[in-house]
């Protein structure tokens, strides 16, 4: 006869896979839906994806530190409107969950297209290393780490070299230095990776 | 003792959720290949995708309702060979599933390379907004509805404002009008939102 | 009163859907770990994620069969550095795991930004028909089929016409002739699915 005990620690197993499974697919949409808040201005929308003590650093420009820093470091970026394009496609996620922590890293990039009419277009494309955590029963952004690889002008293309990177916003400095010094292309950089094995 | 009803009510919940996982990979998979016949003018193997009932709605162009008038839109396209491209990439899914009731929701982009050998090339990117139905045990889009968010000449770049919608397919008037009016870059479009939270 | 026996047989099901949903994960993670190795000339790391027995065959180069082969392969390919771009973006996953039996083939494609400071700017994109395998307990590539869709000058675009292949890598010959014969835009060209239904 079977031990309902044993029964009952594989149930348990079971439970945990299954949580797992449903942390994957919640960290992917988490992640995808900052892409589509970001693409179109919605800056309060993307800073609700941060944790409360949630962390920003994009291009070097040193750490945003908490919900508000984030959203207030998103609201000092150009708004979304006519003539602008702000994309910023979310790909390639690499992800590592401890779900009974509570938390995961996620190695993903995005491709940008920026613009705005008759005055700036840009390609770009960066590695993210993220952190995660669950707050409150929801995977929140606990740190959010862009490296920029390279900037370029439409017109020019990456083979022309590219745009050196923009180090600060404009009347907003950051709570923390960068965590790594880096410039994009042509200098060559790789975005530290989380994991050494998949 | 653990008592049997509480053990097949946990086992129950665990084929829920087993079931919920196999639907994300099943239409993370019905999404990618439809981008992938699309990509090569494979139209009817494309129309297989879609419910009986599916309907499709791109650009502005209103709304094709019913897997054979999908087809027969499918089939209006230019054909796939020598000097075409078609890349529809499917890209960065923000996925609700709704597992018992066999009903799905999914937001995705698309970037776009379109291309006549010596006559056009151009970049484009568009969001999706999708409704899928579990139909006789397979899934399939019941709502292909993609919002143009832009579409540019290759040798002029987005920048110098986009290429205006293409509003009807030639010989070939929809069931129905469009969902939404809106214009593609340089115009701003924000594609609504299935979805409040993440 | 439920049958033991018959709970046993539940909890084992669950335990093999269970399995697959990890499988789905680890895949994802695979591949996506051999883009981001790749885009930085990391070949050693990109060869260890190929099974012992993994062969490469890339834009119609020949077959390179076994790890030591692909990793030789690699490294003839040119170092990453200043001024160089090798983003090899993964994207677009359609995945078929049998799990029981450890094995998997996934459709993928990636979207290619080649570069050399000053020399050369590319785009490329290629539909990967990939094959896995679980080996000693991790999923490992055991095929890696890259077919290229198109590659072109940046200051062309694709419409002009694109780059022909380049057929053999310097002072390497491959161990066995490519699988399949064709040329990249503008000739046309469909990579075999490995699937007939989704």
């Amino acid at each position: 006869m079977t031990d309902t005990a044993a029964l009952l620690e594989r149930i348990e197993q079971l439970e945990k896979r299954a949580q797992a499974a449903e942390d994957y697919r919640d960290l992917v949409n988490l992640q995808g839906a900052y892409g589509y808040y970001v693409d179109k201005g919605l800056w309060d929308e993307a800073a609700q994806l941060f944790a409360e003590a949630g962390t920003l650093e994009i291009a070097g420009r040193g750490v945003y530190a908490g919900r508000a820093r984030v959203r207030e470091y998103l609201r000092h970026l150009p708004p979304y409107g006519h003539g602008t394009i702000y994309n910023h496609m979310q790909l390639q996620p690499v992800l590592h969950i401890d779900s009974a922590a509570g938390t995961a890293k996620g190695r993903w990039r995005t491709l940008m297209m920026v613009g705005f009419l008759g005055r700036e277009g840009r390609w770009g494309e960066a590695t993210y290393e993220n952190e995660y955590v669950r707050e409150q029963g929801r995977w929140r952004i606990a740190r959010l780490h862009g490296i920029i690889n390279f900037y370029c002008e439409y017109d020019e293309g990456w083979h022309r070299g590219g745009v050196k990177l923009l180090r600060s916003i404009e009347g907003l400095a950051p709570d923390r230095p960068p965590s790594i010094e880096y410039e994009a292309f042509p200098e060559s950089v790789i975005a530290p990776f989380h994991y050494d094995e998949v």
